[in-house]
């Protein structure tokens, strides 16, 4: 879980890095980092705006810039990373996860490689350095294809920056005209937020190079695209008012809860839809039933920094959400959410919404339950909840306490992007259909 | 614009006051102050967790606090203020505005009175000391007997806890039991956050004294009743969770939307409202009308820290809110909102949702036009398109760029408070109706 | 313990003031306050360069300061203190201390006094207000006259900024020309450093103005003079380049370094200095004694910040000092210092300069044993080896180990002062001689 | 100009590198890194007690860390680094400069090798993983004997922590007895400081192992020791309370200034140390002239931190040094200082000495003058006023305004060092006489 981020002939790049970042930052929390051309990098623990502060303030038209969902306790571990080869100098990041990087990794340490990180980005480097070709962009060319998914990434080389996606497409990767140059970013409204135009998409299987001798950006295929973009980015990991393929992550959230309820048919007085995630199904599923949805849950903004120490998570969640009685008082709830992230969280919602005065409540989840893990940088060990057949799916509508628990069907769930003109999607954790 | 709070016989009322203050941060932003038992204070410019850090901890089971809206640059000017007489050492904090509180300023100074700070609030002080009483509960009865309005206030005395409303009841307070001692804060809603039971209102013209001697609240009347509490701190000003009079703000702003809907029928394809103010109202107008209610707006929350300086202020808009395509396109839109701050701002959105694709775009607003200043503490300096005839409502539709605009009306208003059991209330900026 | 400084007629008199009361940190530690006119105010617990930083930058040609060795735990406490009167608004600041402080505060408070600290600077505020003037200067002067000692004072009024002293001149006070105006600070050195002309000392009973009618300084005489400065400033309280009376601080230790050995004439191979403060003193003793004077002790800087907890208070004394092998190891050393604060850091000392492997360790004290409490704002409660007879010295030799432990008598203490053309100082804790 | 420190068995070792890097504060002030065992990294820019911060606490019983004068722009640019490779993951810190670094790290890049820092240590990385053995001891030993010069190292690997000198011992490194363990610095006096007992030096060409199967020190010689130890560490780099090879610094410098007297015979009133470098040499100038010496400048500590911008250099030379009037008053003055960095911070004494009243200024310098660069890590670029002849002598005696510039000759410098008994140093800035 990562946003990545690039800036190619743009004045004052680490201020536009900065509020790319920003834009980027429900991807990554705990460590922000970025490298301006000069190879000045800035990196630290923490948001972007307590690592990229004014005072850090560096010079520069070009660079790169990376946050990340998790640290190793390490400064040396924060992406961008930087080599000096005889093949120049450069700085990588990427979002994703090289599938097998502990024996890659192995083999060029027996060969004699020295790591300075424990990071899988720095194969990248390895690879780029062992390529048969003394032109660095053939080098990366040579390395993308020798390395097969899960990634996307920009890289900051002395004469050209780079995106490339992996030919699976899994992780997503957008770039737009700035001004005069060109501003790159894990998601379009990223660049949109910073009024970009002409936005695009970084083929799966191609890098695009931004280079001093080339007008425009140069589009170079490495791979033949096989599309298996994760379908978990719609779902929950991106912001609402992000496209990918040209369709709305919000319309397609909309459009789950709507066949939600074309498939379950579930009725009650009022949708509710858990904050903020199931804001979009919860009014999919309200537009297809003709069910009034309303505020029943406000998020209280300001919890994660309270002091008076809950007791435990039960605790927590009845502190981040208010129950709206007026709304609740003596209705029949039908409670909306993308996924189920834990099964005791749900419980303590499903609990304060029957305290609220809720004659029955029925749990709503406009995505398939999770029954495999993730094997391309998503953190699905947090989706601990895994369902592996229909008993499973009742003893969990018992442990919530819900008078009725329904899921969406992976076939509903398949179908409802390929209306929406998606295709080639992995859907790996809810079938174990694994593209790779 | 302040919220206040107080603590009684609470272990670490610091960390509880910090949790008081940080759910009523919405009331004030630019400084916060805490006096603990032993008159130890903690103030500074800036948010909550910026001011009652860890560090900054004191210990003591009773204390005030309040967060405020503007500073006057001086740290001295932060409340509480602490006060040494022969009645006691005490201190204060209010919400509100004590109306004549300059010419009973230099009354006081007139005859010796010296003040240590320009805030309003030290007139309590004076008043308490010149009270002909040497009880200090006498002094403060009498205190809020000579001073009409317009307060919400907490006190804390070396043997007391007080906390008061004017005679007109204008800014709320409530107060509720948490484990053996009583927490205090301007909405219930920062109440139920942290686990409060027995929430209870002030009412107006009275004083709940929390005292060594006594077992539990004892209230006394220094004033006969005489309600008319802010309309505002339903439409737009209190957290839509919090309820007055036992009404819930969400509640009361549905039904706002909704009476705006049944007084102008204005038809579209979808409502929006304007994120977050009008969500509550667009919600109350899409469900009286049957017009879906979608989210044709995203708000950017992480803008007001972007490093990219926009141009100017249209700018800013455009950056804080994202128009979603996908819903906007070929439709007629309905745009809801709780007032119209700025007509530059709505301007912005306007033109945003147009060129996002809308067909027509009409502004609905869900209170009347505001027409008069506020005297009791609301800074109506911000609400500057005062509007006085349907010509000027006319100019502002076209300042604004949009197909319609209109109001609820200042008879459907207040039937909607009525209607809800709300008596009582002030609307002098809409019709210049000044209760005092 | 404190130190004071004021600006009159100076561009950036927030910068002016900072740098002033940064040679002045050696007076106060704990807290640090600046009043800039219009009356805006900066204070802090901390350091200087802590609590004035670039960002709390106030705008002002005029203003007043205050570096203080304690507080009491509230941002309120910390000087200067601001006063809103019928007589005009103004702030004041003081070094010294109101004897009869409690007396005066509970006999203002019957009379319907209200304090806003717990300081016995508030005094001045109210003897003011009481004045039988309405004009500021002569309610100043009235103020100064009621209230005898021992205060040096500035004041920043709307229409002028004060200077003054107590008439028996206890605390220092100077005031030099600065470009187009004057800065005031407690030592002449803090205003050497910034290149202030023309240094003037405040004299006993006067007050010094600063007005915008006056061209120049106006000197009001407000008591007869009856002078009684604190000697101890001259013995270690004022950094050695500093001035009293136009005598040199460096200069005059010297000399009583001197008068030590023509009183003891203790003889050894060297002459030690006790860092920093022992220098002077032991240069004196080695002028005198023709034995060389070595630097058998060395200071290390950062041990305040160590990280490694010292077991105890011997063990934080050790790692302070450095003892020098090469300079002790055979010799007799006669160690010199200023007083003795603690016996059992003396004790530390001694053992340390015996295991370097000194043959002899001499204790000579250029000052008298202090046997009386200060009561002029000086904190003696360190100075906790009170010593009233020959028997309790010949403890204190034991107590710290030493061959012999020698003071300067107080004939010859006082001696020395009028060799150098010092007269009228106070020597109370020496001789129980109080002025007042 | 570095300092580099280690633990080995130390409880906390994060805090006593703390303490010990602090003492080591003059060798660096730019940027400070530690490396915990596990490779958990702390690094950043500016002092020790800003980077090794409470929060920042790393657990662990064995760590290196470092100080450095300079840092190049870039958090990855701050010593210790770390590498991974298959004879084990390890950090390293060195204090010095590889000479022929950059023809090297060409050599290395060009032969494949990946470099993720432009720092010369990095090369020690290569050569270790090159190192034609699998055993990291042998590896690091191979490494030193292929590179001859000139560093001090620290080396933490998983299974054990080197400290290692140079065949020249151009750098100082010493470890001791802590506890149950061992730590290492650049100078004893750090090691001193925090207690340590049966301190010694690590010889040149010698590496000195800490390890897991070994009881104490495995000392192992890698190249024949000719020593040719930096003499400016004695001369102005080293604290005054480090010893090298026996021999104090404080000692060396007074005999330095005796030998200057005895070859110059300059007779004043008053010798004068110019703070606080001089004050050692001053007083062996005094000792063997006979002249007292006195506190004729003193140095204001808070100059770097004020706030009023002094328009030149001058000016801050001015604000940095105090001139004590009593001492200089209408006396001849010989000044003495370890060596000119800048003609012109001496010609701004001499003008305020003069300034101050004195007949006439001597300046006696007690190192002879600097002709050559040092290749071998100090940073003399800063002692930019290098002399070759006698003329040049007499222009910067006219460039500083002394009635007499006299320096210590190359003989008389050599003699003072062989006296002392310490034999084999490096004079190559002094007389072009280079060992390597």
């Amino acid at each position: 879980m990562c946003g990545i981020a690039g800036t190619w002939n743009v004045d004052d790049s680490y201020n536009v890095l900065h509020d790319v970042l920003l834009a980027l930052q429900h991807r990554g929390q705990q460590s922000t980092g970025v490298v301006i051309n000069g190879f000045k990098s800035v990196k630290g623990e923490g948001l972007v705006h307590d690592v990229l502060t004014d005072s850090n303030f560096v010079e520069g038209k070009r660079g790169i810039g990376h946050v990340r969902y998790s640290t190793y306790g390490s400064i040396n571990e924060i992406q961008p990373i930087t080599a000096y080869t005889f093949k120049g100098t450069f700085s990588v990041a990427h979002n994703g996860n090289i599938i097998d990087a502990d024996e890659r990794r192995k083999y060029v340490m027996e060969n004699g490689g020295i790591f300075s990180t424990t990071l899988d980005t720095e194969l990248f480097v390895h690879y780029f350095s062992l390529a048969p070709y003394r032109d660095p962009k053939s080098s990366l060319q040579w390395t993308l294809s020798r390395i097969p998914a899960a990634y996307s990434l920009v890289m900051l080389h002395s004469s050209f920056i780079a995106a490339a996606r992996d030919r699976y497409g899994i992780r997503p990767l957008f770039y737009g005209k700035f001004g005069d140059g060109y501003v790159i970013a894990s998601e379009d409204s990223a660049l949109s937020s910073i009024g970009c135009d002409d936005i695009r998409e970084v083929e799966a299987g191609t890098i695009v190079f931004f280079s001093d001798n080339t007008p425009g950006p140069e589009i170079v295929t490495f791979s033949q695209k096989d599309s298996h973009f994760c379908s978990f980015e719609f779902v929950y990991f991106a912001r609402p008012d992000s496209n990918f393929f040209g369709v709305s992550v919000h319309e397609l959230r909309k459009r789950l809860g709507m066949k939600l309820y074309q498939e379950h048919k579930v009725i009650g007085d009022i949708v509710v839809g858990v904050p903020d995630s199931g804001f979009s199904g919860a009014m999919g599923y309200s537009h297809a039933s003709g069910i009034a949805m309303d505020y029943g849950l406000i998020r209280n903004h300001y919890v994660g920094r309270s002091f008076i120490m809950p007791k435990d998570r039960q605790e927590i969640v009845r502190r981040k959400l208010a129950p709206m009685h007026s709304v609740i008082q003596g209705k029949e709830i039908i409670l909306i959410d993308d996924s189920i992230v834990r099964g005791t969280t749900m419980k303590v919602i499903v609990d304060m919404v029957r305290e609220a005065g809720a004659k029955k409540v029925y749990v709503g989840i406009h995505s398939p339950a999770v029954i495999g893990p993730c094997n391309y940088g998503l953190d699905t060990s947090r989706r601990n909840e895994l369902i592996a057949s229909e008993n499973e799916e009742e003893a969990l509508r018992e442990l919530i306490g819900a008078d009725g628990l329904f899921y969406l069907s992976t076939e509903g769930y398949k179908q409802v992007f390929e209306e929406c003109g998606v295709n080639g999607i992995c859907t790996g954790c809810f079938d174990l259909n694994y593209p790779i």
